[in-house]
């Protein structure tokens, strides 16, 4: 009976450049509000954060955040930035962003500080028990090479995901554990939650569907 | 009596973030203004950038752009991005923002390929001459150890500007060449013009000023 | 009463380039001789290991090993090749050979899976934790803004020392704790071993030395 | 009726870790032994670049060398002690070891203050004309999806190949071509050479080869 979370990263697919990532916002919402007991995140690109964040009740959150404080910095993103623009949260660590071990713990360090969310994304059971250490408010456990796949991760690799549940659970039982790669059903999701998730982390099985409004209800029926 | 210059990079100094960035940017083209002969570009952070484009007749430029067509690139910032709010020009490989040179190749490309400028910065006469083999619209010297400096490249290295103005006229004569690290005079800028270039990169020269407006104003008096 | 450890990590100095390395490895194991109830560890450069290792019978780690396997990884050092040379062990994340967290697991994996004991570096108590989760045989936690200087970790940071052999108790008992940056001193180990460490560390403090088999004497005192 | 180059490089391919990387070069070393007219350099692995040198009438090349001076470099592989161990040259940002643009030029530039010959990786003609701007003794041009295949780059991308003889000769003319990726047959290098190249860069075509000595051979053919 505790929190359920959905969180739809968009990734740079093309679908979600520039204006159209508001009308796909507008679409997740849609299937968000026909689901109150679930909060959904949508994580925008950079460039697009504030014009989402303007356009949606929906909690947004970053792709990625620098560990750095504002400075001579350029080409970086800075916390202080997506928290003013109107996000809440923000990814680390994401497959396609890998950041070093120090880098991760300063990133995590500066969103706190600040009072955004953090989902540090991993890969194994070992790294979801590393970043679990540095406390972030979730971990988000994807094996790489599911990413994008057909299989999701909760039915190709279950011991994947209650290994990270458990290992969290020695380690920081506060922090909460989602999962990914490969998640495009209800029943993937059920799986998710019943390995003991608090949901998932997916991008193209909403963000590349023909219909993204009916796809996010699709998910949003496995946390029935 | 061709084009003048003059690019501010915002990086990410807190003079910049969130909403202020707008209020450096109307500072600064209240200054460019009253010098309509000099080019002003503006270069705010990936987070900022639309709000500064809607808000400003000032050229926008990003400071990076990946090389990536979109797709599952999470973190990164997409040329069609940055375009699609308003940049008409990027920077690349800015000296805190290295690239392996074939990420620069690929960015200049994908930037073109969109109808953006490009900046590409390096740091010697020789990365400056390979820079300019990939034919950017502009390549930008700063030589790292006098970026953020009190003594300007142009009067502390005045062969390493005429040097990277030869060498590129020998390589590719259509790119146009700026230089950059410790501007903070018009004396510094007209020595960089009367070296080659088209004009300076600079950021904490204006954007750490006491008074960017009039910053700005000192600045432009040095391409007179 | 335990483990008794002291690790001197040879970096790139020109002290230990070529043949010099032999040499400096001579004057260590000379010191070593003289206090047999202390395991002393020399860290060569990859292109000296072999040579090293052929003539010490003090146990030799590598500076740095890879998580892939052999293959395509043209410029990469295999674990395997730092076997066959004769190195027991290997530094992993060295604060100036930072990894992805994904890329520290991997390459502890791999050492472990050819017998190869495992020191990860870290530089806070959180990524001491984390890393401690990722079962190496060792962590070092070194302060960067301390290394190469004058002070030492356990005089400057006791703090940092005894947090870190905190968290490590609590996350993965088993793993044991070393500590570095600034160590130069008989008096800044035995400070490192009452604060829970198995001992430190340390480079220029020994191989900058003008008479590093003094060095490594004054130094291996400390754990009297 | 110019220089002919074989370049043979080891990666880090089972074949050649520790003491059969000795046998796999006096396998090469017969071949080259049955064809004096051309200059046969083989590439091993850093940890074992020191033990083929002094097994070896061959020219040795070290697969990557920093760009920065001897000090606290950890895990780095300087210029002096791939020197002192044997290797005359390097290869330099090699497809699987890519640098910035900044650290390819400082490790030419490094690598040739001590007398080591510099082979410079390429992907494209545009990459290629940068990398001849910084006058190493070679440009290899690879196109990365070629690498590993059974498709030459010289039956696949004629074009490639002779666009990168072009850009060189008008950019810095004293720099050789090389080309690489796929290459496997005599047929492959005369298309190579006829194209203006001094010869190839290869891996796989002998290294992972049944038996090296006959294909080192068959690949010789290919200069006459």
């Amino acid at each position: 009976m505790g929190e359920k979370l959905l969180v739809v990263n968009y990734k740079n697919y093309e679908q979600v450049l520039g204006k159209k990532s508001v009308e796909m916002t507008k679409a997740i919402e849609r299937a968000a509000s026909e689901h109150p007991d679930v909060r959904v995140v949508v994580v925008p690109p950079a460039v697009e954060l504030r014009m989402v964040a303007e356009n949606t009740s929906l909690d947004v959150f970053a792709q990625h955040t620098s560990g750095h404080t504002p400075g001579s910095r350029t080409g970086e993103i800075m916390a202080e930035s997506v928290k003013e623009a109107g996000a809440v949260g923000t990814l680390i660590n994401h497959s396609e962003k890998r950041l070093t071990l120090a880098e991760i713990s300063s990133a995590v360090k500066r969103a706190h500080s600040l009072g955004l969310e953090t989902v540090v994304c991993t890969d194994t059971v070992e790294t979801t028990g590393a970043a679990a250490a540095l406390n972030p408010h979730f971990v988000a456990i994807e094996p790489p090479e599911l990413i994008g796949g057909d299989i999701s991760v909760s039915t190709a690799r279950p011991e994947l995901v209650s290994g990270a549940v458990d290992v969290v659970k020695k380690i920081s039982p506060g922090v909460r554990v989602l999962c990914g790669a490969g998640v495009k059903t209800a029943e993937d999701v059920s799986k998710a939650v019943e390995l003991g998730t608090v949901g998932v982390l997916l991008a193209s099985g909403v963000v590349k569907a023909r219909d993204p409004y009916r796809a996010t209800l699709d998910i949003l029926a496995g946390y029935e």
